[in-house]
């Protein structure tokens, strides 16, 4: 491709920036108060001057010791669970100092992923286990609702935004009737975008992907396609007369396999050419041809430019070491993202 | 998860090697004779002591002057283009001290990817074009087989390889009807892994995945299961009763979406598992189901090992910022790739 990444990034789930210059941006300069789904992230927010994180994501066993360091070197690190098994975990590995394990659960309310189930009465006594659990503290209730990419509209999004809502309120008055009070938390770009009023009784939202935007988010109805900001730049490095088709150079290493089958321009909007169609990728390679009609190729020689708009911006950003970041047509910086795990 | 991608990693389309140590065992040591499918890599290996390159990728024009400076440093720096524009474009770059731009032909023999159609008049004359003009040398003609891709079993795999050698060598012989002698190369894992006798007319052949393998090449017929030499390892972070499913801590940002809807087992093959399935995935979440049956947790704790075996290890791979090396048990080594184009 001639360049990596356009823009900025940010992942799908939570609160998460992948370089510290948009997190920056997300934070107000604050450097506190984010979310975050691999201890890799939290380490290199960490190791950039940030605090207050939480590791958004069922605590993985090997993971727990680097999560005890993490704990006793920051004014607050958080990690999330889900199940007891966890929690004996962190009662096997107390803090030193005196310090809590600051722990949310993770209910359920729909989403289908992590989570105990919220109607589940394992999940009051879990909540009561860890809040009575030594050298442990309940920080509070998560709830992911990332049913919510299955929306298509406003309405669709609030629903499950208010049934999430209520159903972590619920919760929360659950807790409340056995003596404890603890944070609570719900997220989902979608949800964030178009939030309910009762949204408001929470102690926080946890939104990650609206740093960007992306096809995906503007077909179901949390942002207009005008509102994406990212972008891969690709170049016509193929004519194909033959299949009435044209080569790019980005395949799935330039933006990802993800939004097959979910769009009628494939798996991207091509801007500027909405009779053009992104219709399969090999690793390096796109394949490129008109919705309807023969291709005029002198529209396109080799060489010449065409700008792709994601359909999942954080699929597309896992994909670049390095995302240049431009206003008014000007570069004005250039973001290296974390990896790994 | 656990760790990063264990074993080695390949390109899916050419002889490419993303890391310095998988190359020199793949060149045996001498460093030469190697193909590459992106200028970074073609660089990286410059960089690494690596001569007698070949960037098997129809030229980016933007990529020309970087190009002219690798063939300018290096003894034996290759390029490949399939459109006079392309020629066009050297023509307009000519090499310092004397030097020749190493020009091979794609030819598109079925493959249906980059490449002119062997079958067009144009062909001919772009290579003969590419003899003719000054300070270009016509090094090879060069047909790619990814059309195996489609494939399963030796019988299908042989038929396209036999298909691809003939149209190349009649390719040949037109050229050596109009005074040009050059070399040839086809190639893709499949075909190399089941190559047909006449293939031992062409000078060389460029296969790529077979270094690793993968789910999809034993589907495909070039490999066995058991021939795979990349897996990625996960552990079990959440129990899902409600749906019959575990959680596992791979998503796509660890194995991608390539093999959606192709295996049975899902995304992945789950070793020595074969009743489980790697439903979907977010990106750092993995649903794990059975295919048959109620699951017993009992057998997976929290906390516990899988081993994916990925459809596609190419696709999984570049989601590895390294790769950990292992024989008999015990980590021989760490493999760090290069990325970007």
């Amino acid at each position: 491709m001639l360049t990596d990444l356009l823009c900025i990034q940010d992942s799908d789930e939570v609160s998460v920036c992948v370089s510290s210059e948009c997190a920056d941006i997300m934070t107000g300069g604050s450097q506190r108060c984010i979310v975050v789904s691999t201890l890799a992230e939290a380490c290199f927010y960490a190791d950039h001057g940030y605090d207050d994180i939480l590791y958004a994501y069922s605590i993985p066993f090997d993971k727990v010791e680097r999560c005890a360091a993490l704990s006793e070197r920051l004014d607050l690190f958080q990690i999330l669970l889900d199940h007891p098994d966890a929690l004996e975990q962190l009662r096997k590995r107390p803090l030193k100092d005196g310090r809590q394990w600051h722990v949310w659960l993770k209910l359920d309310c729909g989403n289908g992923r992590a989570g105990v189930l919220h109607s589940e009465p394992g999940a009051l006594k879990l909540a009561e286990a860890i809040a009575k659990t030594e050298g442990v503290e309940l920080t509070g209730v998560y709830a992911h609702c990332g049913n919510t990419y299955y929306c298509t509209g406003v309405e669709q999004i609030q629903a499950v935004a208010q049934e999430t809502t209520k159903l972590t309120l619920q919760f929360m008055e659950k807790l409340k009737a056995v003596g404890i009070t603890c944070k609570s938390s719900i997220g989902s770009t979608p949800t964030c975008s178009h939030p309910v009023k009762d949204m408001a009784q929470l102690s926080e939202v946890h939104p990650g992907n609206y740093v960007f935007y992306d096809v995906q988010q503007s077909t179901i109805g949390s942002c207009c396609l005008e509102d994406v900001a990212v972008r891969v730049l690709t170049r016509v490095i193929g004519h194909c007369p033959h299949r009435n088709q044209l080569l790019i150079d980005c395949g799935w290493a330039g933006i990802s396999l993800d939004g097959a089958g979910k769009l009628p321009t494939g798996y991207a909007v091509i801007e500027g050419h909405p009779n053009l169609k992104l219709l399969s990728m090999t690793q390096e390679h796109g394949r490129v041809e008109p919705i309807s009609g023969q291709l005029d190729y002198s529209e396109y020689p080799l060489g010449s430019l065409l700008t792709l708009i994601p359909y999942h911006s954080c699929a597309t950003a896992v994909m670049h070491p390095v995302y240049h970041v431009h206003s008014e047509g000007r570069l004005v910086g250039k973001w290296t993202p974390t990896r790994g795990w």
